[in-house]
């Protein structure tokens, strides 16, 4: 079984915690198993592991959130990148070619597409294996999965099956409808639309020679800013009539607003973070080293990261968007495949930077035109590169990198690092790449 | 007229702005007449020089507050140290004795003594010369001012005077009363006592000897721990017959909790805060570099700063101090003499600190015996010297100072310092002060 997780959209509802680079789904709002703090990414990521232990998962998603995921779910796993953003369909089928071409999986397998971010039980993983069956006897040409309603909701779109069986063919799709109508189609048995679908590889790859005449992996990589923007569900759902759906009756939620995601935390406070007897109703999440201190408080969200401090009362928090697409820009925080980085401050003509390697982890090989740096190893043992000569360091070791300096450092161990920037124009777009020298 | 000005308590009725290091006096919460932002003790005495310009101020604190006071008043500001804290009457003793045999002030002038953090109308010092006048007359012994009552207080002790005039013998003091009998001193034209006392010079040097049994600045500055504690009101102004009170009839408040300080603020934000439409009645405080966002928050007090956060409803945060006791007791930030200190970021046998010294400052001579520290001078020009060996360093250099070393910096222009301490044990008792070497 093959899975294709969709991990979109950068959004701006969950501010302080998402921001431009990092998305909802990779916040560290959950206690997972271990007691560890995991992300909606990690989340789902482990449920689907559990549940179907033997799927191959893909995750499908922009250039932009590779690095983050490759920090939270390891080197390892498999992502499709795509070029920029194109909606659905065209992600679909680049993910699909790119398990035809660059994976070699036969086309009669069966391949699952669900978004990185819904908050379920484990049980709906375990769909996943009936949908599966579903897609192997061939009876029809897609599969849903649909969740079974708990109350007639406007905000979500609706399955409409020919019964109220387990599975059922498919008679109709829905948008979202006003609540006499939702409550008319709960009578008829109508499922919520969560965007899980299923089919067999080669039937989403003939879509896409069909649909955007490209007839390979490589050609659609290449020429992907030229797709239309379409959803799978227009593209595709819409123009066929053999589907099939199987209902989902555990838990399911969107954990897209503060609101939602205060209903999930399983203790009021993630972080430091102290609430007096007076306070009710209140969640703080605080990823910030200090510590926040809440009295009387009602109602409340309240969170705290390196890009800013929210506080708000929680139904007006549904708002927020306007509000954080005004906020700084500056990204203060960042997760990479190779460790993270975190803005300590920021001075006139220069900042200093945490930049945290993993073992075994490298920057890439890169000059600055516009500033010059000086590194001050706080921890860790590692070898640093500047123009080609190699030279070994470890903490309390300092290496000033001045401007134009081709550099790069390779951690051994987990390695910190205390960076000045110094210069008249300092910014992220400054970064000249270049390939590793040879020893 | 020499006013002595009292700078006492640490305080933690406003945290997160105040601490350990920080009293309430050093908050920067007032925009001052040029819009900078000023702090208490900035605020009082801009005031006296604008009231009573040919007044000399000395200071009377501890070695704690010395540097802050520097920071804040500058380098030329007189401050009579008090080795250990004895409450007000050893104080007053202390500072009478620094002016008469250090500051070499004649016995018969006048000194007043007022707390360093009344919040009131430049008519408060005003009154001063009124003060200063009836000490010298000669009429009474000691002068005390007391401010016209606008509400039957509980909170405040009460002046007695024999008559309503503008200037009165007094009959006798009360202590805080209950709101009947309140209401009753009220009728009789009492007076809240603030805090300020006046008398001439040789009054009090002459109680110093006879309550003290020291006669010389030297010598109870020598033997000052052992000196009892007890406050001027129990020592000397309960034993007096001879007192004389001026009445005070402009406003006059105690900023110790968030809600006063609060009423006072001119804007509800002070920092980068953005409120939206539905907060009311919220003030926000902000002294971090990140933004503050608060949606439909009412009555509230946020505050921020390097040691934590505070989102209280107002009436609750009268209740602080217990929490604010028990917080961390790290210090975040700190005002020197020589600049400031801001710790960025703590991290396993490590800190990252941002040094800030002011031009023509510097630091102390010293070592550490249990942490090697790297300087990069982030902007500005200076000579460091270690182990008495002088280097001149600019921007983007780098300083390493191995354990044991022996340094300084001392700056030509404000300099910008990123340290990095390494070590098993860091803490700011590990240091080792040295006189400078000579050149």
């Amino acid at each position: 079984m093959q899975i294709i997780l969709l991990s979109g959209g950068s959004g701006k509802r969950l501010w302080p915690l998402s921001n431009d680079v990092r998305s909802k789904q990779f916040i560290k709002m959950f206690y997972g198993e271990d007691g560890q703090l995991e992300s909606m990414v990690q989340r789902v990521y482990r449920q689907i592991k559990t549940a179907a232990p033997s799927a191959d998962i893909t995750i499908a998603t922009s250039k932009k959130q590779a690095s983050a995921i490759h920090n939270q779910l390891g080197d390892k796993v498999d992502i499709c990148v795509e070029p920029t953003r194109r909606d659905t369909f065209p992600a679909i089928a680049l993910a699909a070619m790119y398990l035809k071409d660059e994976k070699n999986i036969p086309e009669n397998e069966t391949v699952i597409v669900c978004p990185v971010d819904p908050y379920v039980d484990n049980s709906y993983f375990e769909c996943f294996n009936e949908l599966a069956d579903m897609v192997q006897t061939g009876k029809y040409n897609l599969n849903l999965m649909g969740v079974e309603p708990t109350y007639p909701s406007e905000k979500y779109g609706y399955i409409i099956p020919e019964n109220k069986d387990h599975i059922s063919k498919v008679a109709e799709f829905k948008e979202k409808p006003d609540l006499p109508t939702a409550e008319k189609y709960l009578a008829q048995g109508a499922l919520w639309n969560c965007g899980v679908f299923a089919f067999k590889l080669g039937y989403v790859v003939n879509r896409a020679k069909e649909l955007l005449d490209y007839h390979s992996y490589k050609d659609l990589h290449k020429y992907y800013g030229e797709a239309t923007k379409i959803s799978f569900d227009y593209a595709v759902v819409e123009h066929e009539d053999s589907i099939g759906s199987v209902r989902y009756n555990g838990s399911w939620k969107d954990i897209g607003s503060w609101n939602t995601f205060a209903e999930e935390m399983h203790e009021p406070v993630i972080g430091k973070a102290v609430m007096d007897d007076t306070c009710e109703n209140t969640n703080i999440i605080n990823e910030l080293n200090i510590p926040i201190l809440a009295m009387g408080a009602k109602d409340m969200i309240i969170a705290a990261s390196n890009d800013g401090i929210l506080v708000a009362d929680k139904h007006q928090s549904s708002y927020i968007k306007p509000y954080a697409e005004k906020m700084e820009q500056q990204v203060m925080y960042a997760e990479k495949s190779w460790g993270s980085f975190t803005v300590l401050d920021v001075l006139p003509e220069s900042m200093i930077i945490k930049v945290v390697l993993l073992p075994q982890h490298q920057l890439h090989y890169h000059s600055h035109e516009h500033r010059e740096e000086v590194w001050t190893i706080v921890s860790g043992e590692g070898t640093v590169i500047i123009d080609g000569k190699r030279r070994d360091v470890s903490d309390g070791d300092v290496v000033r990198l001045p401007i134009g300096s081709k550099h790069t450092v390779i951690a051994s161990t987990r390695l910190v690092i205390n960076e000045t920037q110094i210069g008249k124009e300092i910014s992220v777009e400054d970064k000249i790449k270049y390939e590793m020298p040879e020893f």
